[in-house]
């Protein structure tokens, strides 16, 4: 009773860039950052990125409205709670698509956070486990969370290029690293666009012979230069037989339903097709598999473990994301752009731009 | 020029019963059993079990008609070619879904010849490698093929049980083996037919926690007896809701297309769900896929090693199918009757019935 009252941290208005409902265009808006908690960690924003979740979230898909969306934030850290050991304020700090999860199932326990039994809490559109508060995301002047789910970014990694590696790069590096691409292994990266671009690069270091696929024609140069060993129309079937039982294992990063049968085919003997595009449905003959106990999978994204690794791995490869930099007021501009699939290869907004 | 005359064997004419036409009923018929070659055992049919394949061969899959159909075949030796070392006429003999194949590619080497990259040869409606002509199943009198696709069945087994071992129980086997199922592994096994009720007894022989998973409340007590340690009724939410995150691997036999997405819950992270049936699509939610790395695949039947090893298995564990054996006349009520799903589980002709 002689207790002193709590002294409660000052509620922290932040702008932000938010999709007021459904299908809206993202408008200035703002929120009350959360106090501050022992484990956690506050930053103001440097860059986030647009991914093409990003588009069904302020769609389909989403569920709690005004959205702030943005899971590619890098940001530097401003304050850090009093059980914090791994950040101080300065750092430069990166958040992806999580910002907690059960931490007792057992793939928490594993570090493998994005497969919790429970369901991870998204970085936004999620609800936080401990006050039930809507998550916000990297479109905004700040963010905070959970030192679990933040990652020191190593140096000499170009940070706006950074950002994408939190979801577009994790989401491929995780699938490769477990279906264990490396010297030796054949494998197709289908559609070279924002994960895609990311895929060839990370295969190509992982030392796969690495093939790119693609419906376009005028993104053949890019996909080389990217490190593609080569490239395969797949509207060109000619080019599809004569890869016929060749790859051990393709990373599918169309986010649209296409044709998946002529792509199964060059599939080798128990090879892997990973869709990671979330398409609403897999266009394939399951004869195409069982003629080479073929599988389709799909993953999700990769834990704070697997992340860990993915950065240091990009960093000592020299892998970042080809970027596009816009500003806030941009925002609406690079999601009309993305949507039509017009940008190489991802857009990344600055979000200290215009201070 | 002073040498004999080559002494051709005689012709056999074989009575059999064939598809005149596509979607025809099965009716008496006759071919020519081919010249013995040195590598070839012939034998007079036992038994022969008739597989839903049969169905789709007769209709829309076939290609040469009059087909004789059958490709689970258990039978006697009467003659062996000049370079058989492993028959001798008198031995019990079965045949299954191929009797030849390209023995060159590297499936072929590793005794996979299922997986041919050339294709095997099928045992009815294949073209012969060596004269082109239209192979023919089971249905029949008397079958020839060569002695690496011929397999001795091992002291014991009931013959007319075994007969459906060369497909319904190989295509169970394979990937139950490929997938490792064993002690420690969690199994379902979806469908409570042909193939899936040797798929529960083989599980359950492997050491695994098999559940059956069927849409059909009448079957639960069929599948308990034939060795699943529980049943989950598959359009009941909360018993599948109950088994989320359960399973190691799903064997599923449902040869039509069926919600998939609601028992790709019960796979636990990186769980596979083998379809055997070739259904005409995957009805699935890619998401389900995505939230715990799980995997879609499809196996075809197995290799001549596998096959061998299937049957010795078999015969340690006393696991033959459960069929109902019926007379070569009564083959088109059979094959009704198996369109209709009526049958426990499998149906074999005695084609010696009569004599």
């Amino acid at each position: 009773m002689s207790s002193l009252p709590a002294q409660p941290s000052p509620l922290r208005t932040i702008s932000a860039h938010a999709a007021l409902d459904r299908d809206g265009q993202l408008e200035p808006w703002s929120f009350e950052l959360r106090d501050l908690r022992p484990g956690d960690v506050a930053y103001d924003v440097l860059y986030a990125g647009i991914c093409h979740t990003d588009l069904h979230m302020v769609g389909p898909w989403g569920r709690h409205f005004p959205m702030v969306p943005g899971h590619e934030i890098v940001g530097r850290v401003t304050e850090v709670g009093s059980a914090v050991t791994g950040f101080a304020p300065g750092d430069v700090v990166a958040v992806g698509t999580m910002v907690d999860s059960c931490r007792e199932c057992a793939p928490c326990v594993a570090g493998m956070e994005s497969y919790c039994e429970q369901g991870p809490t998204t970085t936004y559109d999620g609800l936080d486990r401990v006050d039930g508060s809507v998550t916000r995301g990297g479109f905004a002047r700040s963010g905070i969370c959970d030192e679990r789910f933040a990652h020191h970014v190593p140096d000499g990694l170009d940070l706006a290029g950074a950002a994408p590696l939190l979801c577009a790069g994790i989401t491929c590096y995780s699938p490769l690293r477990h279906w264990k691409v490396g010297p030796g292994t054949r494998v197709g990266v289908v559609g070279i666009g924002g994960l895609g671009h990311l895929g060839l690069k990370l295969a190509r270091a992982l030392g796969a012979e690495v093939t790119a696929f693609t419906s376009s024609p005028e993104k053949v140069d890019g996909a080389l230069a990217l490190g593609a060993h080569d490239v395969v129309l797949t509207r060109d079937e000619e080019q599809l037989a004569a890869k016929a039982n060749t790859y051990d294992f393709i990373l599918d990063t169309v986010s649209t339903t296409h044709p998946l049968t002529p792509i199964m085919s060059t599939l080798k003997l128990d090879g892997t097709l990973c869709s990671l595009g979330i398409p609403d449905h897999f266009d394939v003959a399951p004869m195409s598999l069982a003629m080479a106990r073929r599988s389709i999978a799909s993953s999700g994204s990769g834990g704070t473990r697997e992340t860990a690794e993915m950065l240091a791995f990009c960093a000592e490869h020299g892998i970042t994301a080809d970027v596009e930099v816009v500003k806030p007021e941009e925002i609406n501009e690079a999601m009309a752009r993305l949507a039509a699939n017009d940008v190489a290869y991802r857009f990344v907004i600055d979000m200290r731009a215009g201070d």
